[in-house]
């Protein structure tokens, strides 16, 4: 399928992505993590919420906020991505954010539903120092912009580890059509699971019309050990789709994954997100009704959203693994990115 | 059925409970909120974790943990309950606890799952201010203990409001018994939902034979609005159980609920946890196996557990209102006490 | 809450109702069941889909179909109830009417999913014998008609036992209404569950207003075992309400199903099947989208709906035990009436 | 992974499969279409049931039996596979068998579950002639052995159609190690899902050393159109899991049919079947609990299982396009085999 214009989630109109790094790299308790911000649209997100959904492939996994983006079917605050034990920090400086922006919250109206994905980058981040502040949260969901944005070991992504290999950040998009509609999927993964062997990158490669980049590992010494893994998986959609609908697309997203080689480990957190910026519900009404207008689950354009979002997924997946860069991190552990014989698919 | 020797969530042999209450009351931005620990036994959590399950009634909330509880079935950090906007917080204290217990965790060994329970007690706390901090977590647990403990407006349930009334820490218990077997089922809840139209604690009082103490509500004035409420349910159980049989004592925990009277408002988060101390599975073992004896789904005394978890639920949530003191929290706004025509019940 | 015209799930305009009841008792291999089926509204089910969910409270049951209602979040056949062991059947009938109806189905249409709930009648019925064939599920389907209907020992009924008395058909309906919009919310139960010391319908009476007719069990027998129950509950509504909201009914007729007293125990299979009238989704449509109104979540009135929901589940339970009469099935098994005391509440 | 000795289902001790084909080809009203049967053991599985979990990648589906199963976490009947408007006449001739084998059930004891999965051969096969009778079942059920079995276009899949090509039964297995462990996965699919452009089947010869089987499509006509499709996947293995990890393994076989190329379509039914033979579970019992041995889910062997999950499912799909012959079907209809360059591969 075609890919959007920058082949990002951000081809999604109105997705901002923003990237805090911590990189106090090389000793025993140096910070080599961070924090990404995906913000479903540049508005305010509590009034204005977007339909979403989730999926739980494996849950050996710490994100929080997923109860009630099942119960109500919208997610109503930044998703933010960050390792394991910064979850709570995330959640707080998150929070602040909110609070700040929406006087009334925890006061006057309900309480906020803040979503945080999360992966173990403890092999190269002192993750047991907690080094992510609630300000780097702030900050991330303050950075976060329009269009091109950095993929590889970047923010959340910058201590993950992926088949082996330096992974992180990674994005890619597609778009679908049927008559007059054209709609656009956008995902972006945070990448932190499999081994060398499982990995499928060649064939994609091949697939894909790469021929002349497939891996070349001669020179690379792999990583042996690492105690577990886990992938955060976020799939925008401009198509009109309900909460039901993007569980639909979700669990696709999950084939995507799989697509690239892993046997979803035992220990891998393995989550999908997906919203859709077609149409907000905004938290306060003079309305007792809402009115929506969504794709009928037939038509063919339902099936290319779902390939699209496998497609996505799969490549995002291998984008992480294309622009993540050799990263040395706590203890001068290094983790080498992923050789390919020539630059044509970065 | 027969109430455990406390009627406490503590009658579950080695399971603790601890309180840390903040108290600041009157002024705009005042706390009046706290944190409680469960245990579910004494000894190292991480190191033998216990089998476990959620079930969610109502899914707005924002309890964090309970995507690994489903993965793998249990347990291995205390349960944490506080205020909505705590989480964050809670969960960074309790992880420097764990951490500082388990020195391999996120480093050598794997990450770590912690539960976190929230109801949102914004109308006599300062929610927004964030007061409880990771200390306070910290604290709670170490401050944990068998037998006896406080219950109504302590701890997490400092802030609460029940069916209009002060409400909180609850809890009860009941044993069961077939054969040889013997076994207790506690609950303990913190309750913050409902309006006091729809209370059934009157005909709960007659069925269980205080009929001299219902309900005398003629001085009272009744709390008119609150933004939203939410009720999480501990479970705890010596039963030999599974992780399966555990979602189905969760579900019947939410039947004890419903027979409190309230209708699980839209803006509830309506979540029950279940855990079984009878036997735990270790963190690292020299097998690749593991061996656990359970009851059978079909033997009366299985019906009996259930009978047991819906009647200490009930009784765990009227518990908490026949405990809670009347409390003046921030704006000096005053939640009073559910008063009954005599002591009999409490 | 206010009741509907006729306290029935046909209070919710264009559903409609038939039943077929076996009779032929005393033999030891006579029937003693039958089959109901709802019609969600008068046109062809199959080319007007009604938005649907359902919610499995205990899956000790057969129920055929429900795989389908959570994926579409639809229905698009009758909802047949019958005995356990002439699901097959009842699909089978319910299937060669739908495919009289609708000449393309299963050719150069789709397929076609059918619902059908069971219960275990086989102490009053040989149901061994499978006396329930794929013409009787016609017949019902033809029978069907709005307004009011017969209840007891009818249709799927006939055989069924409740709380160690005659159970079967019960139903209820309440109204809910904020501003302009009036709902109906009906139930329908097929009842077969529970022992009699676990009931709670005394205390429903008397919070009802019907003190004069609690129970009166002094000349009964009891029923002392029975190898396992079930019911199951059908909700209907006319508010517009979308799959993910009617799963939230779903889980508030649990609720109400808890309220009768129920433990529910461990081979029962509890399962609640709701759909709205609001509006339909068309088989075939030129159009790539669909446009649905529905209500929204934090208003007043969807904890109306949540509060009709209980109160009619528990009520038609109830309701099932006060229109049953005693039965006398195979082998000369009698299953005697719930005496009450008078018949202001019948 | 090393494959099992006949690289079949039946390479796990004890399983056993049979078909029945019903192939009155060519005429308008034919049947093209047959049932296959699984029986977990060849003793009782009523008396001696099995652990079983599921997982619904896609519900466009009508299987039945999977409520009981997923609340239970076990199966007690022969796994049934039929065409979509059969799986009423297969329950009930699934339900004489069990009955004449079991004489107190639906009598003295319980009811029973049964398990039937289907897809739609309504292309080739007259499915809506219902020509499936409930003998058919029994016929299955009695011709189930151990050992090698026939695949493709057989049984369940004689009216099947995959990627376009005729599908059917496909089968594969995979040995996994650890220590002194050694235990066999095995998968049966029933396939009927797919466009040609999607299949990946060349990816997978080229990465099994099947280079020169590659696709050849020159003389074949594609199938232009096909109104909806499914997969039922069933996985076997005699490693000891539990419910909880069985439905792990479910959750793996959707990444091998994703593997295969398809987007998991809307109209699909993909649904996964798992179980376990490692241990049985009585249906009578004198004892008050169970006694099980289960692995650990951290050992590496675990994630071996899922690898071989993974696999089998993969070549499973693809052993189906395999084996299957050109079929002719009612009107005339023809599906082609997929051709391959050689026989190598088959």
């Amino acid at each position: 399928m075609e890919r959007g214009k920058l082949n990002m989630l951000t081809d999604v109109p109105g997705v901002k992505v923003g990237h805090v790094t911590l990189q106090e790299e090389t000793a025993v308790d140096s910070a080599c993590t961070g924090v990404t911000a995906i913000l479903p649209h540049a508005g305010n997100l509590f009034e204005q919420k977007v339909p979403a959904a989730s999926f739980v492939l494996n849950g050996f996994g710490k994100t929080a906020g997923l109860i009630q983006v099942e119960e109500l079917g919208l997610i109503e605050s930044p998703i933010m991505l960050t390792n394991t034990f910064s979850v709570g920090a995330v959640l707080e400086g998150t929070l602040h954010y909110m609070l700040d922006e929406n006087p009334t919250i925890g006061d006057s109206t309900s309480s906020l539903n803040i979503v945080v994905g999360e992966c173990n980058d403890s092999y190269l981040n002192a993750m047991r120092e907690m080094k992510v502040r609630p300000t780097h949260a702030i900050e991330a969901i303050r950075k976060a912009e329009s269009g091109k944005f950095e993929q590889g070991a970047v923010g959340a992504g910058k201590g993950m580890i992926c088949f082996g290999h330096k992974g992180g950040i990674g994005s890619s998009s597609r778009v679908a059509s049927e008559g007059d509609l054209t709609f656009t999927v956008g995902v972006l993964t945070l990448t932190n699971f499999g081994n060398q062997e499982e990995c499928l990158l060649d064939e994609w490669l091949v697939r894909n019309g790469y021929e002349g980049s497939i891996t070349d590992l001669t020179s690379e010494n792999e990583l042996q050990e690492k105690p577990d893994g886990s992938v955060i998986i976020v799939v925008a959609t401009d198509a009109p789709v309900n909460e039901r609908q993007l569980k639909r697309l979700a669990k696709r997203a999950s084939i995507g994954l799989g697509r690239t080689g892993t046997y979803i480990h035992n220990g891998s957190g393995d989550i999908i997100i997906a919203f859709s910026t077609a149409y907000t519900i905004p938290h306060t009404s003079e309305q007792l009704t809402v009115t929506h207008t969504m794709l009928r689950d037939d038509i063919p354009l339902m099936n290319k959203l779902f390939q699209a979002t496998i497609e996505a997924t799969e490549e995002a997946v291998f984008q992480s693994l294309l622009h993540a860069e050799t990263t040395i991190g706590r203890n001068n552990r290094t983790v080498k990115r992923w050789l390919i014989k020539s630059d044509n698919a970065r």
